[in-house]
This record gives C-alpha cells, structure tokens and sequence, in this order.
C-alpha cells in the first residue's frame, strides 16, 4: 500500500473506533489484506489494536497474528485471554508457533505452551531442537499425506477433510507403513487424471527431498533451481517429517541475501531491522570489525612513514595516497563482489580457481593500463610545468603503480572468497574492507618501491 | 547435485552413448530431474547433447529446453529439424517463449516465428513490447479463466480439459465478459467446498493485482508480502491479460539482488555470469566508475598537497591517512548498506530520513569514541618514546579526527541513499566506492585543519 492511501485509511478506522461504529468497521477491516494489518497497526493505539483484532475472523485472527512483529505480537499476547491465546494457537501453522515460541521471553512462552495440546506441545519441543537455519528449523508438520493404496478419488477425500488444516495442498506425499517417502503427488496431476486410478500411478517417484540438518540456504536454492512449490523434509532414515513452502523459501533468501550485504560491509549480521535495533546494538555489530581493520591499517602507516625520507625529498609522492588506495580498494571490491556472487549463486565452483585468476590478470592489465594511461595525461596537464624536470619520473612511478595495484588487487579480491569457501568459512567476508585493508599494504609497499627506485631516493 | 555425482553420472551417459545403448540411456536419463540437464550438458559434446534430447518425452524435451543457457539452446535450434523445433516452442509456455526470442540472433528468431502459429506470434509480439523489466515482460499468458456463472464442478471440468496446458492451475481468475478482473479462485477452496456452488462464492474478491508497467521488483516484493502463488497481471482497465508465477518472481528477486550488488561495488551491473562475460566486457563493466572515482580521488590528493608544510614539520602525520580514509570508508559503507538494504525491504521509507539521522549521530559518537580511545592507547605505547613531546598533541589530533570522521562518513553514508531514492535514483549507487572517495575529502581536511590548528603550524 502506499503511503498516503495508509494515512487516510488509519485515519478513517480511528474515526471508527472512537464513534464506536463496529460495524462499519468490521467491513472496512474486512476489505484489508492479512499482510497490510502489521503498518496499519504500527501507528495505532494498544487498546485501538485490541478492538480490531477482536472484531476479525477467526482465520483472519490467526494470519494477521503470525504476520506480526514480535513486540506488537507481545503485546497482543499480554492482553490476551487464555482463551483467546488458545484459539489463535490453534490456528498458527506448527511454523509459525516455533517462531513465535523462539521470539517470545520465557514467560511468554511458558503461557503459550501451557495453551497448546500434549501432541502439539511435544512436535514443538522438536522443532526447537533443530538446529537454528537447518530444514529442520524451517519446516512445517502439516503436510498432506497419502497412502499406497489410496486411489485419486481417496486423496481428493482425504484433502476435503484435512486440507484446511494444512500449510499447502497443492502437493502431498505418499509414504508407506514406516513413513517412508515414496513419492509427490502434484495436485494438478489429480485434477487431469483417473478418479479410480492409484494415486501411485501419478506420483513422482523418488522426488527431491532435503534432510532434516540441510543448511536452510541450500534449501531456498533447490527452490530456485526445482521450481517447486513446497519441499519435502525427511530425517536419516528417509522418514518424510516435514515440508518447508515456498514462501517459507522466499523468506530464507532474502535473508541470506541480507546477511551477505552485511557481511560484506564488515557487520556482523543482525536479524532486526535498521529501526528496531537500538544504538548500543548497532554500535556492537559496527565496531569490532572497524577495531580490526583499524588496528590492521597501522601497517600501512608504518610501511609509508618507512620511507619517510622519500616524500621528505619528494612531498608531492603524498597526495597520489589516496588516488592509489582508492583505486586498489574499488578495484578489490570489484573483483570479489563478482567472485562472492557467482560463488553464492553456484556459477563459480573452488575447483575453478585457476579460471577465475586467469581472468582477473587479464582483466586486470587492460584496467590497470588504461587507468594509467588517463593519470598519466593527468599528471603531464596539472604538474607540467610545476615539475617540468620530475614529471616522466613521476608519471613512471604512479602509472606503474596503478597497473600493479590493479593486478594485485583483482587477484587478491578473485582468489580469497574462493579460498575463504574453500576453508568453509563464508565468503561475503572477504568483501571490500578486508580486501581493501590488504590491498592497501601492498599498493603502497608498491608505490614507494617504485619511487625510491625510479626518483634513485 | 554434487559435484562429485555430476561427473560419475557424466561417464555413465558417455559410455552408454558410445555403446549406443540407447534404452538404458533411456531409463538413465528418466532418472535424472529437468533442472540437472543444463550442468550435465555442460562437459558434453554437441551431437551427445542432441542423442540425449531426442531420447526425451516431449514434455521433459521442453522443459529441459527451458532450462538450459541461451548458447547451449541456440546450438540445439541450429541442430534441430523444423519439426522439432515446432514441437519444442509449442510445448514452451508463453513467457520461456519471449525470453528465448529475446537472448537469439536475428536468424534464429526468424526461424521460432516461422514456427509458431498467427495467434501465438502476435501474443509473443505484444509480449515483446512491454518495457523491460515491468510486469508485462515476465508474464506468461497461459493461465486458468473461469466466468461468473461457472458452479466449481464447471470450474473442475476446465481445468481437467486446459490444465496441462496452464502455467499454474493452483489459482484460477474469474472475469466478467470485458475481461474485467473479478476474483481469485484457489484450488484448495474448490477442493474444499460444495461442487454445485456458484464459482462466485468461494472467489476472493477484488485481489491484489499488478499493472503491466509495473516495476518487476515491486512486483516480486509482493509476493514476499502477500505470500502469492501467482499474481494476476492487468491492464490500465483491469482486464486481465497474464499472470507472474511465483518461480520466476524468485528469479526477479535473485537478479535484483544480484544487480544491487554489483551497483554497490561500483561495477555496471550484467546479466551473464562471471564465467560467460568476455574479458573486455569485465573491463567496460568496471572502468567507468573506477575513473571516475579515480579522477574524484584527486580532490583528496589536492587538499593533502595543499597542506605540505604541515606534513613536512610533523611527517608521522602522513602513516596516519591510510588508518583515517580505512575508518572512514568502513563506517561509511556500514551504515549505507544499512540503509540501502532497509530501503530494499522497505523497512526505511524516505519519510524517515530524520529518524536516519538521529540514530546514526548516537551510533558515530559511540563509536568514533571509542575507536579513538583504542588508539590513543595504541599511540601512546608505539610513540611514546619516540615523540614524548608531541605526543598528547599527536592524540588529540588522531583521537578527534577519528570522532569527526565516525560523524561525517556514518551521515552522508545514511542520507545519500535515501536522497537518491528521493530523486528517484537507484540508492545502491551511494554505497562503499562513491561514500567512501566522499568521505575521503572530507576525513583529509578535518585531519589536516586539526593538526594545523594544535601543532600550531
């Protein structure tokens, strides 16, 4: 919804509330989807929240519920009834109420537990014992089940029954006596064939399937790559035990899609958005990463004061600073943006390290000569008469440079994602400021090298 | 799959080619799922490729033919008889049609528009006139209608009768007789309710639908909202004319992602992978901007230059620069990916640009502080001998350029995103390269007035 259509209608459903026309609001609530409740509540009262939410379906209740941030879902729960608490329960997805259960303070959880049945208390304990981003963590119990015996026209009974009760019915599964998945029934399949035939003659047998401890970001790419709708979860003994949907999937990408672009900005990753983290918190995920890369860019400092004696001769040597670390560290980023990328994307594989150094060198020489070629016209119209004796000297050493900043740089941001992989740690890490810290190092180790050689310092 | 069993199942096929047994081939490859055809065709010979694909169903044929990369079909294309390429652009629905049109050269398009029947090319033709990027151009047309008078077990009977040949029959769309877009029908409800109930009943009405020009970014945004399984594209007079399934708003999301990444390392963002981009492709994709903020660097070059004497009379000033520009250049990427990240997930809107920048003021002077009693203390060990005399006028320099660049950089790394969203730029361009060469100027000035000023020179 936009912005301005959300005021006006925050406005409208104030007026009712405050003139009591519970009527006209009950329809006007019903016209909004679950979706749009959790920004039409954010800017209203406790008590006005209350009202609404007690004027909804029993469905609806649920699903506004669950699309909820977890302090307004607090806080609904601290003004609920046991009875309303146990009929939103009730209506929450297995999913749904393992995710609420992990956000909630424990005397939250301790009422939320105490409302649910013996069965769903113990699946629950279950699900927490996953671990956190496993298939496990992310599954849903409620999936359709179908037996080998059953015929088409059984599953459409079986769906009639239980189908509302569960997360998607556009696929089941069928298992045999010990719960073994055997195949997937695709609901579109059902809808064209044979109400008498067996419901084994439409399935896909051995369909894709994920364990249970499968890491959840390889889950949303098997999504990506299967086009399915939902997938099934199976424990070590190939016992179906769970399906994870596509939107549960969606959810999973764009965090991990989150989690990169943190991580390659030196963050460390924080599951709250910008506004709901407090400033101690963001300061916490922001300064450990800057300490170490600060503490580390001392080496580049002792590197240039080294040779001290260089830009004492030559003072002008000093401003090409940061034109060189720049360059290095934006070239770096370049180079490992890309890498990082393709490798979380499966375009780039380790073992194919040796392509991609190729390709960086090559990359490398045709940017890095250009970019020399550029300051060195630069330099020839800025310092020309100014340096009219140095100025060969001087474009020598700072188009050099640049060629081998470029070089290094690629190389360093191509090859350390791939290794950091390689070595099972995250990639994103090796992103621009750890790049740029290391390359800048060597930029300027380079650079004086160069000048102390060519100037004869 | 694993790249181990890739390559096991690779010999396998090899040698049951080479031994021309064709029937295991066959049973081998009934095995293996569409999605896995593109990787194992990859190590293959061309006339492997085309021995495997007429062992296909046509149906797999087609869907293993939409998978697989536009080079690796367009060799296929050329192979193929008119007859079967006939076959495959028919079993293609809609939207893999136009994408195939779009990545092919002239000749071949000519060929697949020679093969298809008139209503399909001038559907194809009205698909291949929607801007790029907008809902229109990642449509697909094949999608289940039903009219208001329709009871659910007519509604069955035209899926049992079209489905096979619809994108999806989990959602199904009610019309009026102009085409006008009434309900949403799914699948679960009609299996659920009373076959002899009018259609109208259980369609939801008025759903949430896109206009054909919208941004596909927003659309895929939706469907993370709304948790959609389709989303019903339609005209400026609510006609109904497509649908976006959710796999390829998965794509969307992955592209855009891809595309901010690439935006946020100062690289032109491209549509082929790493591996399939020419090496002066790479070079054009990066040169621009790292020209431009190279050129841009010289600014900072400048003001260091403007301040000679000073780095002449205190020369350990200069092994600071790399210490001041690293900081500033982390702490300006780490708030603008916050905030370029929040604004992607719209969980920071433009109204909020003061919110922004409270927040980040208390996050830098947290922050700024204690970087700058970290290195107080670092100076102070590593200088304390060595400048027993300049040292507290040394701290005091470093400790409050540290603060001001913390302040400085954490600011503009906030605002700028969203001033470019304001000016209806794409925020991911005021990330890591152009903060930080802004940053840059602004740290160098602030050093260099600071130690003017409390060196006294």
């Amino acid at each position: 919804m936009e912005e301005m259509q959300e005021q006006e209608l925050q406005e409208k459903i104030r007026k009712l509330i405050k003139e009591k026309k519970l009527n006209e609001l009950h329809s006007a609530l019903d016209a909004i989807n679950s979706a749009d409740f959790p920004s039409l509540f954010e800017e209203l009262e406790e008590d006005e929240i209350l009202i609404i939410y007690r004027l909804l379906t029993k469905e609806k209740a649920a699903e506004v519920f669950a699309e909820l941030d977890s302090d307004v879902q607090k806080k609904l729960i601290n003004m609920f009834t046991d009875k309303e608490l146990k009929a939103v329960i009730n209506e929450l997805f297995m999913d749904d109420t393992v995710d609420l259960i992990e956000e909630m303070p424990s005397s939250v959880v301790k009422r939320i537990l105490k409302n649910v049945g013996v069965q769903d208390r113990k699946v629950i304990n279950e699900l927490l014992n996953y671990p956190e981003d496993s298939a496990g963590s992310i599954m849903t119990t409620e999936f359709i089940e179908f037996k080998e015996n059953m015929t088409i026209q059984d599953g459409f009974e079986k769906i009639r029954k239980t189908g509302l009760k569960k997360e998607t019915v556009y696929y089941a599964y069928v298992v045999d006596k010990s719960r073994k998945l055997l195949g997937l029934v695709d609901v579109k399949e059902m809808l064209i064939a044979d109400r008498d035939k067996s419901i084994t003659e439409i399935m896909e047998e051995n369909p894709i399937s994920v364990l249970t401890t499968e890491d959840q970001e390889n889950v949303a790419k098997m999504f990506d790559k299967y086009n399915y709708i939902a997938m099934p979860v199976v424990d070590t003994e190939n016992r179906l035990v769970g399906i994870v949907t596509i939107d549960d999937a969606i959810d999973v990408i764009q965090d991990e899609n989150t989690e990169d672009f943190e991580k390659m900005a030196a963050l460390i990753p924080n599951e709250e958005t910008y506004f709901k983290t407090s400033v101690f918190k963001h300061a916490k995920n922001r300064i450990l990463w800057l300490l170490a890369l600060m503490l580390s860019s001392t080496f580049t400092g002792a590197i240039i004061q080294k040779y001290e004696s260089a830009f004492a001769a030559v003072p002008i040597l000093v401003s090409f600073i940061p034109m060189i670390m720049g360059t290095g560290g934006n070239c770096g980023s370049q180079a490992s943006t890309l890498v990082i990328r393709g490798l979380a994307l499966d375009e780039i594989k380790i073992s194919n390290i040796f392509k991609v150094i190729w390709k960086e060198i090559r990359v490398a020489l045709v940017i890095g000569i250009t970019l020399a070629l550029v300051t060195a016209l630069r330099i020839y119209f800025q310092y020309g008469n100014e340096y009219a004796d140095n100025i060969i000297n001087l474009t020598l050493v700072v188009g050099m440079t640049l060629v081998a900043t470029s070089i290094i740089s690629q190389l360093v941001g191509g090859i350390l994602p791939i290794l950091a992989k390689k070595l099972k740690l995250d990639p994103a890490i090796m992103a621009a400021p750890l790049i740029s810290t290391i390359v800048d190092m060597c930029s300027n180790l380079v650079f004086f090298k160069f000048a102390t050689m060519i100037f004869k310092l």
